[in-house]
């Protein structure tokens, strides 16, 4: 079953349609749109289900059949000669942060249904099936966590527990899906997949730095993060001389600079952010007491990861001595670096050069689908830039030539794979 | 009528009856008093009007005449032989923080009482009369600003606006003063003291530190506070190189570290604290695009207090520059340094010498009513350690002896600048 086509057939350089691609990445995002041009679709509301129920038109309009598995994942599937063979599949997520943008994860979903509807133009043949799959909520904004569809998919997350899950008004998953009618009778688990392809905006600032149009994801980049509790002494900023302080807030700064110091000593794949901070009691003149703060260390290579935090550990245990306080580091997330498959890079680069377009080798420093799908087929990303490198963000914003360009890439990745007959 | 009679008086070293200043102390503790053995007595609420109403009826059975003024504020008059001569005045505060403790305020009021019974039992007459004063709302915690009382008597704060002022609830300090029976018909302004004393707890650790019994109070740190808003790009923790970030949150860490090296270059009298800090998003995997915190910078003299300012305001400038954020800083409060009395300081310390106890210079780190009587009257204080330097908080504690101390400097103070007759 493992019948990767992409080493063994001649490169293609077949072109999307792109104003096709950008006509259903604008229609679709008009279901939930904001104020801002930007949208507000979360996970298993009657807005999800509106842009899902008309996915699946489009999907049948374009031949495909469509099912539903029981976390509420969709498949529209392309048939192929040999239909006993894994689905070549591609895909993505079409639910949003609550002020999310109109290409994250829209854009892979979209792709993969203009590279079926041009496979259709061209009556090309293929030897596997193709799937366009959109999965069920990867943004976690409505129900934790991130990546659901796929988890549940992949086995990373049990069905039960999932569907158990509640999002802050008491609404579980099973109910949500049944409201919108999305609750399917496909098995989630058990299926194989000769290999997976997304297509995604970079979500970062890379290509458009570098002025490329595609970014051939190698890789994702391994991640741990933790909360940290650092206690002081609480006390009166104007009667306590600088000398008798245990200043939480100061030793925090100092871990700030230094986790930004280790990232910037693990160039160029490491990352190390403080994205949350909450000093106590908050009060102008009162030396903070406590301070609760979350690091997030990244990089490509899991030694590298696992020096890093043992050196962040040694810098704090240094801190808590210089500044008398006391501090308390927990892992709250860790997710191992991961190295896409050769052959699924291979295809993406291989279709970017065939059709002339600027690139890089990129990591994916977020996470997407495509990691969890990584663990049971070859998988593949294909990145294109994002102005500024912004998402998550109504101000999100891609350009059509080179959302087409990401496209391209993706048809002659899933051609390459599935193996053309005609 | 600047008649400062401590240099031509003998140095008396009188003491206090710790037991009754102890009681006393005690006793009003339990008007308010939280499980932890704090207080909870906000400014003119009804268990502030039951410790006034205690607090009159002790000065009316030590032989005081009382009277209210339009504050609020409370004045026990022990005549002099001179009722001519403005009266040598102490006292302090008896309302309290939200959780505040026995001692803040309430050992300054219960000491200038004891030194009036201890004038009594020793039927000791002094040229001009004392007076022991209460002032109205120094915390601030229910009615802004903090010093109200002290404020208006010494024309800080105009009476009508004052008197306008609400809280939370959107009760007036008018009301509030009606309601407990406390407006008063004594002028609030227009009037001269030949001198102010303050004994006070420290609210820092240095006595303790030292291990001293009596702080000899030089002066009053300058402030200056700001609010410090600063400006990055907020963008994805992972997918962000490090080099392409425009973090706030660690520009304010470099803020931070500077804030505290300027306290400590110009040491021992700089103070640098951060006390407030709001990080936004606060996500844990994105980088902060805003950071907003408060900066308090405090010094015994101006000049140096200015250079700090400058030196700061250099830094965030270069800040900017290194880290492509944009910082925008607003001052808050500003409050000059002030140097007591010579005549005051010296007879504290007099007093002190002649009584035997161990003590130092220090300064105020802290605001107290003693800094507004200082700009209309020769001021001085007097301070006794508290355990930990803690203050403003339920587990404040002192020592009854190294209260009994600060009492009984208070005691030979007042009577070498009210002249002792016999």
């Amino acid at each position: 079953m493992n019948q990767m086509n992409n080493e063994t057939s001649a490169v293609s350089a077949l072109t999307v349609d792109q104003d096709r691609l950008w006509q259903s990445l604008m229609e679709q995002g008009k279901i939930g749109e904001t104020a801002k041009g930007g949208l507000n679709r979360l996970a298993l509301t009657d807005l999800d289900r509106q842009v899902r129920t008309l996915f699946i038109q489009w999907c049948k309009d374009a031949g495909c059949e469509v099912s539903i598995d029981q976390i509420g994942n969709i498949f529209a599937r392309r048939s192929g000669r040999d239909n006993t063979l894994p689905p070549v599949m591609t895909g993505s997520h079409i639910d949003t942060q609550p002020t999310g943008g109109k290409f994250d994860g829209c854009f892979g979903v979209m792709s993969g249904l203009e590279a079926i509807r041009r496979l259709n133009d061209l009556k090309i043949e293929t030897e596997a099936p193709i799937e366009v799959v959109v999965w069920t909520n990867e943004e976690g904004s409505r129900f934790p966590p991130c990546m659901m569809g796929s988890g549940v998919f992949t086995g990373q997350f049990t069905l039960e527990e999932t569907l158990a899950t509640r999002d802050s008004d008491g609404v579980s998953v099973d109910e949500a899906l049944q409201s919108i009618g999305f609750a399917g009778e496909r098995s989630v688990t058990g299926h194989q997949a000769t290999a997976y392809y997304e297509a995604h905006i970079e979500q970062g600032p890379v290509l458009e730095d570098e002025q490329k149009t595609v970014g051939v994801v190698i890789g994702a980049l391994g991640q741990k993060w933790f909360d940290l509790r650092i206690t002081g002494v609480e006390a009166h900023a104007g009667p306590t001389p600088m000398d008798l302080r245990h200043d939480a807030g100061l030793a925090t700064a100092h871990v700030m600079i230094f986790v930004n110091q280790l990232a910037l000593k693990y160039a160029p794949h490491g990352r190390g952010t403080v994205g949350c901070l909450e000093l106590f009691p908050g009060s102008r003149n009162v030396i903070p007491g406590q301070v609760d703060l979350s690091i997030d260390l990244r990089h490509l290579e899991g030694d590298i990861l696992e020096a890093m935090v043992a050196e962040l550990k040694a810098e704090i245990a240094r801190i808590e001595q210089q500044f008398g306080v006391t501090a308390e580091l927990k892992p709250t997330a860790d997710f191992p670096p991961l190295a896409f498959a050769p052959a699924c890079v291979n295809a993406v680069r291989n279709a970017t050069q065939a059709l002339g377009y600027s690139h890089l080798d990129i990591v994916s420093g977020a996470g997407h689908d495509a990691i969890f799908m990584a663990e049971i087929a070859p998988a593949g990303m294909i990145f294109v830039p994002c102005e500024g490198g912004i998402s998550h963000n109504e101000m999100e914003r891609a350009d059509a030539k080179d959302l087409a360009a990401g496209a391209s890439v993706l048809l002659n990745a899933l051609l390459a794979s599935a193996g053309r007959v005609n």
